[in-house]
């Protein structure tokens, strides 16, 4: 007999009862009392146990920014749709409003942010709810965020903003105990002459990675220490090419920074982006593709990486609103990936001057807001036996083995007033799952 | 006994049931016939019966654009505040981000206007409900978004957008049959001048208004054939220095640019800013004071302009979700607004690039939504004998006399499921109002 | 018998020797006790004598300066050769540097004059052995280098240099005894839309003088008393449309700004450009054309005002050497020029930053070397019954007559080492001239 | 007894008539039939000969162009002095014009070099008499005016001009065939960051070399086969740090480019300063100093770089005539400098917009003048058995022992008409040198 549930309230989506059941499951490995030894192989590596925080914390926010936000527009790809492919609005729209020899590189000190708050960013994540944070900290472009060695001045502390963004950011988050920090990293870079050289010779020269990628990827880690390291943008080129499996070799094996609180060798988590072909198959989570959401189980932890923003992932000045996805979709996205074992990692593209922008926002808030209703049926749940309801659409579920509790969301109001539920199965005395 | 009422649907806020009333009302006179001559005293202007659209319409979108809207930091008053009065968040915000000799003139080339579609606009401020539009075709800065004559180097056309703002949203506008349009101008510039000699001479020269003011209104009228005027900034002179008197007596009486359709002698109205001592009392309707919403009913039509953003009417690109009204709020605002007689001119502040910011449209489109359920209870109706309810707060009431209608519109959804209402008296045979 | 001179040295152009001659001459006027009254007509104000001052000091500067000192190139008349004529190298310049909005105003606030040195300009002039400096206070763009209450956010206080130019170079001018201040002043201004309109109207419609070109020039007398009026541009109106005889009554007839010492009525001198047909015609001394250099003498007191660079007035950043006159060929300007009773006004065109570019410095100090040595024959001399000698080409001839003295100048050093004169006479005894 | 010879024409200075004279001297070794292998060894380097030509060409010029041409303030220091010694009218120049944020970087977009016409500058540089002309291809401000791989976003191709200014340069001057090209390359960078780190490591570290400055020492060669190659800025280091010697030993040894007509190899001059220590004692030629004029003979081949503007290399917008170098102060650095063996290499400095400035173009012009006259004195001489003279001061020796001939040149016009020349000793029959 279906359950019956009352409506419940917030934003159109409601947490279902939690049911009392009875359930046998296995718990997870303790810490790790010392670190294995991992070869640098994809073998070795993909063993590597997913530290446990990450599929805990189910919801994170990712932040597209860089010189692309200064013409925030149609893409953060700008560069390369303008110069490389010469699509026509993109060479349009600098033919119109710019000088004929302007470049993409003179953007660069129009990257102001100058009313960029790292807390006040860092607060908008807290009260959206997320777990965790993951900020571009150089995008295909090659601009980084911090104050990179290897790409002077074409990076944030030599030009624009002037300050360590990555820093900024990282002492905001870190400040607030319930957020970790993480990093994405373009491995290639479009326009960069070593890259295009080593291209050229179809990756046999590796000028490119030994003097530009590897570098900074090692100061990033000593420096930063992120959480989740999310790698992107191969460019084409072998993980051979990369030298990945090396990197994350040394990655879960070091301690890093000498640094005894919080190593980030132990709670590191990883991507699957580093090099042609690894995709979905090797490294730590899963991300497939952009916007993955399967709609069903997957055997290997995974992230539906999305953006609010339905047409970029950096920030557009000239979207309307209908460019921007609802609350009520965002939630149907956060509680389909949870239901079937992702993470939700949602995109915002905060502006050149350093804000985010008040739909992001309120996009944010009304997250955090219904997590605080709904949050119970989320965070540090497990997936059930069944994802979504095979008599009612749009309800998900969700468990709490060790507790006995499975969780079931229903993401539009019965206009009955009663919830019919097809798959939990209640008995007397005993409750099977 | 209270009327019990069903809840409604939407934001938060419901139309009620009308009930059934006898009603005895009289008919407003028919559109007349043939102009009567107006006397430049307001006496004379005063007696002007106010076009019946505007009563009617209930709801306008106000826009405040200019170059302001280039720095969008604080305040439309940004020069002022500036320049004149010296405020600190000003003068630091000039000095940490802009050449030492900046003048607040530079500004004028970086007001681009590059995305503005007045169509686009158009058709946000149709979805939101509104029946009129109010631009700021000058503000106190002197900058007009026309072509004027008078203000070479100084205007949208010469400098900026290169573009006839004025005309082109005219045109938009016009092509909607349910919206009316409207202009707002600013009697006196905080700079011009012109102005500063003529007040430093206790406004016994009138050099501004002879070469400035006055042919520029006149132009407006002619070119532009606005159904609002919205008259601001006497600039502390009284209406006998701007002539105000002689300019509307004109207003009232001409056929203005041999128009035979539409003349906006008959349908133009004005609101009661036309100099020191004037204002909530002599003109067309009463504007009194910005957010003006006085709580109960006025014996003279009144207009209650306020702003989405809590804390300027020009956009400020640093604003938070929270500096914004929620819809809610805002639906309040209409509410309470309405049912005291008076219309609402709600405001937005564009971006230099011309776009409605994202939240704005969000707002916009709420309230349309909100209309297209209860803006039965709005649109054409007459104030009640009751304009709020005396046993359940946040009830507001409105009618149709002719159609013996009474709305009651609540604004909190009745947690008990019952809605009580104190004011309406239920009879048997009869339904006294 | 031909005299024979002693070659001179310096660059090219000697002094000759004076010769001891009896002469017979009228002495000037002495200074008038009380001034004369003028009627606004050609035919009273062209029989005011013209200041004795302006015949005596042969050599001026002319400086052209103002916003088209930012594009600097091709000519101060960009903005109408960019805009109005369009001719092709200026459109492309256009269109290959800057962003397509950019209007021509914008080149305001480039206008920075960050390095103008009102008294480092002053010393170069006195170096230079000029007597006085006519400076552009409005060319035909419209850009006021005072702050023009008629010309607000287009002139040197409001924009740009945020200076008032005109006042800084009069105080550094006047500050030396042996200099004296001019203005240049255009009458018409090709865009501004009320000169337009007149202009359309076939300058029925007076708008423009009376609220804007009559206003300043009335300013600028009272401001700056100008020792020099510099009028031009009459925009093919004739100078009824100007009131041009209305001005110069008053600008004869009264005292300005009740200054006794040196009250600029006495002293004052304008040229003949005021009004379609007035040019070589009326008012002070003569212009004629620019460049005029007739070569023989005129009845009338004239002046060549000609130009250093050989192609523009305004500063070109991309000339050459050879688009400079070189000194040998500016001395011959000022020798044939004075010897046919003209004075030279030359002419240099300032940076926008406000220097005076070495080139221009230097050939402005060779003349100072040259007059230097050879000033004696220039400055308070008469010319002489022959303008040039007629057996050796390139000598010409000046007198002072109370001093019974003749000047011959020879512009070509003589290979032989002796020089031939055919024109002084001399007689035992007695010389006669 | 003293030779008497006849004043000279031309700017002040003369050639002396050529006395015949017996003379016995060692021919210069023929040109190498193969090179010699030379090895990366002070001891090998320093036995090269040095190419013929570069003794024979007597003159060339330096321009020194990069972003620093943009400020055009003080000094191509100008980074330097701003950011690092922080001089206070360096600090103050920034403050008082740009924005609060505006970094050396910000320079980049706008050194446009939109008037930059290398055959222009050919053309000009031909008509001076010089027979070289050495570019900075990269100053201490890193970067390049080539499309550098390895200074990626600062170089001229990327930025600024977006054009290779090396390579059109080079061009134009091949063009001409009694023209060569020579490049200077400072080694270090001041603010690389890569540099830094190796300077804090006291240069142990050796990442600058490898990754930037000896990738691009190896392209410049192989890509623009300059015919001089002056080194500059050591930055504190020795050679071993940069290895130099083995830079050179390959620059000797190879044939570069695979070009056979003109192999820089046997062509190639390079200067002494490669590593702190090396100036003045190892490499090609010695420089020794800035300005080095040592007024007597030396006993290896020098050159005397200096620069017209007294004060700076770079161009200085506000420069006035004085700060310049006359001709005559020229052209007597130039005979001092080439009786006494040494090589002058006169510096201009173009501006951003890639115009030479008339004063550079006239000096430059005014020197070929001279030179055209009197280059008989100066190119393919010897240095005589004295200097200058001892009798009258400021006449100076060469000598063509081959064709017996001795040149005194005077620098001042004898005023008697006599010039009496202590040194030569005429005999009868047979003339001693």
């Amino acid at each position: 007999m279906p359950a019956l549930a009352q409506p419940g309230v917030g934003a159109g989506a409601g947490v279902g009862v939690g049911l009392a059941l009875h359930l046998l499951l296995l718990l997870p490995a303790p810490c790790l009392a010392r670190a294995p030894r991992f070869d640098p192989t994809w073998e070795s590596l993909d063993a590597r146990p997913l530290p446990a925080w990450f599929d805990q914390a189910k919801f994170g926010i990712f932040i597209h920014w860089g010189v692309f936000s200064v013409p925030s527009f149609g893409s953060e790809w700008f560069w390369w749709y303008w110069q490389k492919e010469k699509i026509q609005t993109f060479v349009d729209f600098m033919k119109n409003n710019y000088p004929p020899d302007f470049k993409y590189e003179d953007f660069g000190p129009l990257f102001t942010a100058k009313f960029f708050d790292a807390n006040q960013w860092a607060d908008i994540f807290q009260a959206s709810g997320a777990k965790y944070v993951v900020l571009t900290s150089k995008h295909h472009e090659g601009f980084t965020l911090w104050g990179s060695e290897h790409s002077w001045n074409w990076n944030a502390v030599d030009e624009g903003p002037t300050r360590d963004i990555v820093k900024e950011l990282e002492v905001a988050i870190r400040n607030r105990t319930d957020l970790r920090f993480g990093l994405y990293y373009s491995l290639f870079e479009w326009f960069h002459p070593l890259f295009l050289d080593d291209e050229s010779s179809s990756f046999q020269k590796r000028q490119f990675p030994v003097s530009k990628m590897q570098p900074e990827l090692y100061e990033l880690v000593n420096k930063y220490r992120p959480e989740v390291l999310w790698a992107d943008g191969d460019g084409g080129a072998p993980d051979r090419y990369w030298n990945s499996t090396g990197f994350l070799a040394w990655l879960y094996n070091e301690r890093h920074a000498h640094v005894l609180v919080c190593p980030v060798r132990d709670t590191v988590v990883t991507n699957d982006r580093w090099g042609a072909g690894s995709i979905c198959k090797h490294g730590g989570y899963y991300t497939c593709s952009d916007r993955y959401n399967p709609g069903h189980l997957l055997p290997h932890k995974w992230e539906n990486c999305m953006t609010i923003d339905k047409f970029s992932w950096g920030y557009r000045r000239n979207a309307g609103i209908r460019d921007y996805l609802t609350i009520e979709e965002l939630v149907k996205q956060l509680v389909e990936t949870v239901s079937c074992g992702g993470n939700l990692l949602m995109n915002i593209g905060p502006t050149k001057d350093g804000t985010i922008s008040p739909i992001f926002e309120e996009r944010l808030r009304q997250m955090g807001t219904w997590l605080k209703v709904n949050g119970e049926a989320i965070y540090e749940t497990n997936t059930w036996r069944s994802q979504n309801d095979t008599v009612t659409p749009d309800v998900w579920y969700t468990s709490k083995p060790k507790e006995n509790l499975v969780y079931a969301m229903f993401l539009k109001w019965p206009t009955t007033g009663q919830l019919f539920l097809g798959q939990p199965k209640a008995t007397l005395g005993s409750t099977e799952m």
